[in-house]
């Protein structure tokens, strides 16, 4: 068992726990940053050390595309090819080959796709994922998985769903074959799409195949919130509670409160990085874009005590001229201020859960965040 | 008198010397990074500041432009709004009317043109200038001088010439009106464009004019190596050795070493930062680029016994992989390498020049340089 519980908050499924993983052991819950290429998107892997995050996120797509295993694998992984010397949860490129994929075509055995970079044609199965993600040395691989969208009929979504968990099984056999080699703890990933006897399904599946941890994939894909929250609820139902739990690509507030009080660990999501690449930070009071002219003359912080680099140096006047004048050290700031803003809202999270006061706390931080 | 000299070489012009400044003494001779916006491009002014550097100059055009200089003012100045508390110079914004603007009619009076960036019209005086960069809070300011490309007709050469000495008359007595309340030095800028007889009147004119320091502009702008180093040993040769001499627009090793060789001290150039972005970095064996796929399973660093955060942490192989990808995390660390490259050769310049042995370092230095 990988998965540690501290203290669970005495009204709702929050819970504050660790994950021990070959890199280290993560306070949960717990956000981490994604890391697509190898690099958290206009940060140095020391800054993101500094925040005092411990697992950070990587695209196996991606870096099986670009820079190719066969470099990464020379340098003996990612972590050394990168210099991260935490932990690193890769995911399977399921979600991109859905998503950014020019081609694709799933049959039982693998998939076939065209990489959107150069259109090369590329085919992979689920044993060749794990593999992939072994010479990653990932601290956490993920199986590969058949994402679908949101409005599949159901005879197309119970397909997917089947594939997904007989790739889940032959993942598991692939995994548990490197075991004399290789450390990384291998997650199988619930599918089922928006038919609530479909995610039970999927959920009761993947808990039976007895994974180190399990995630949620196919939520916050477009749905309405009410829906996310819907589906998470039911589909933590079936999955047990002596392993950690992930929910892949959720990072706002709103829907990270949702999932901790579901019970869930640790979420990824390239949100923070990305919006604040467009000049958008995370404050107490919502979202606001540094671009706007009232923000000209402001020779205040971001957000008031707020330890990041960008709001104990620079006023948002500053910060406001640096995007004006498309400055890189505009995303470098904000980037820097979006990803230590959620990890001291995770601090916060579970201080409060240990208090048995993370109800109350997801109340009035929300209601400051939501109120503009 | 601001400049001090310590020890000048036996067997050149080459000197060492100290520019004591409103923020601080420069060790010269010394490079200046350009932070054209009040940035760096792509490096914390922290990192700057970490590198050694004690001077980064700005450019007045942009900041006159964006955010404009209403907004610096109400900062207190540059340095206050970009968090950068050591010297800062800025050029009149003489060149960037030259190169940028999208037209521009010099009259005796001034200069009417329009914005690169909006079209939007302006009109600058001399006068004006100095009281833009005194809002600016320079620690060195520039006259507003008028540009010329080479390969002009000597007349218009000479009408541009005889322009700017009436400027310089003229922002000399602006900024004698400041003396209470400002303590930012104001530096003179040699013209003549490549004519023997107009460099020599120009420079004896500046000269005359008892500025606390001299540019020599209008090189670098095209000509031949052997035409820039004819005319800077010239142009030199009526130049007072007990003032601070500049050399507008120079940053790559042959040009500094010629440059220091002929006792100037100070000079600025956006190569080195410019091409980092675009994935050279210098090496003591010449620029090479991050992107070739030579570097692809390099493990080794950019430049052995560089001190920089890529050459102590990362591989040319995960350098190369960051620019193939367009990471940011490329632009910044190339951008952080070039500088601490070029700080460390000033560095090196600055001991041979004690040692007595600047012109055998130069030629040590330069055959490998330039031996690809």
């Amino acid at each position: 068992m990988i998965y540690t519980l501290n203290h669970k908050d005495a009204h709702s499924k929050a819970r504050t726990g660790s994950i021990r993983l070959p890199h280290g052991v993560v306070q949960t819950p717990a956000f981490m940053p994604v890391g697509t290429n190898g690099t958290v998107k206009a940060l140095h892997h020391q800054t993101i050390e500094e925040m005092g995050y411990s697992m950070i996120l990587g695209n196996t797509y991606h870096l099986y595309l670009r820079p190719g295993i066969e470099v990464i694998k020379a340098y003996g992984g990612l972590h050394q090819f990168s210099s991260w010397d935490h932990n690193i949860l890769t995911d399977s490129g399921g979600f991109q080959i859905f998503s950014l994929a020019t081609f694709r075509k799933i049959r039982e055995e693998g998939v076939t796709f065209r990489s959107h970079i150069d259109g090369s044609s590329h085919h992979l199965t689920p044993e060749k994922v794990v593999e992939i993600q072994r010479y990653l040395n990932s601290d956490i691989q993920m199986c590969l998985d058949v994402c679908t969208p949101p409005d599949l009929p159901k005879k197309e979504a119970l397909k997917a769903m089947r594939i997904t968990h007989d790739w889940a099984r032959r993942a598991k056999s692939a995994w548990e074959s490197y075991s004399d080699t290789y450390e990384g703890k291998l997650f199988g990933i619930v599918q089922g799409n928006f038919y609530e006897d479909l995610r039970k399904e999927s959920a009761e599946y993947i808990a039976s195949l007895d994974f180190p941890g399990i995630a949620i994939g196919g939520l916050s894909v477009g749905e309405p919130f009410n829906t996310y929250a819907e589906f998470l609820a039911m589909t933590v139902e079936s999955l047990p509670s002596d392993k950690p739990l992930y929910v892949m690509g959720i990072g706002t507030p709103s829907y990270i409160f949702e999932a901790v009080e579901n019970g869930i660990d640790i979420f990824d999501c390239v949100f923070a990085t990305r919006t604040a690449r467009n000049g958008s930070v995370f404050t107490d009071h919502g979202l606001i874009n540094m671009k706007k002219v009232i923000n000209e003359f402001d020779q205040g912080p971001i957000q008031e005590g707020c330890t990041c680099r960008a709001c104990t140096t620079y006023s948002k006047g500053y910060m406001r001229h640096l995007f004006k004048t498309n400055e890189i050290l505009g995303a470098m700031l904000a980037s820097e201020h979006n990803l230590t803003y959620l990890h001291n809202l995770m601090h916060n999270i579970r201080m409060s859960i240990e208090a048995d006061r993370f109800t109350e706390y997801k109340r009035e931080y929300l209601s400051a965040y939501e109120r503009k």
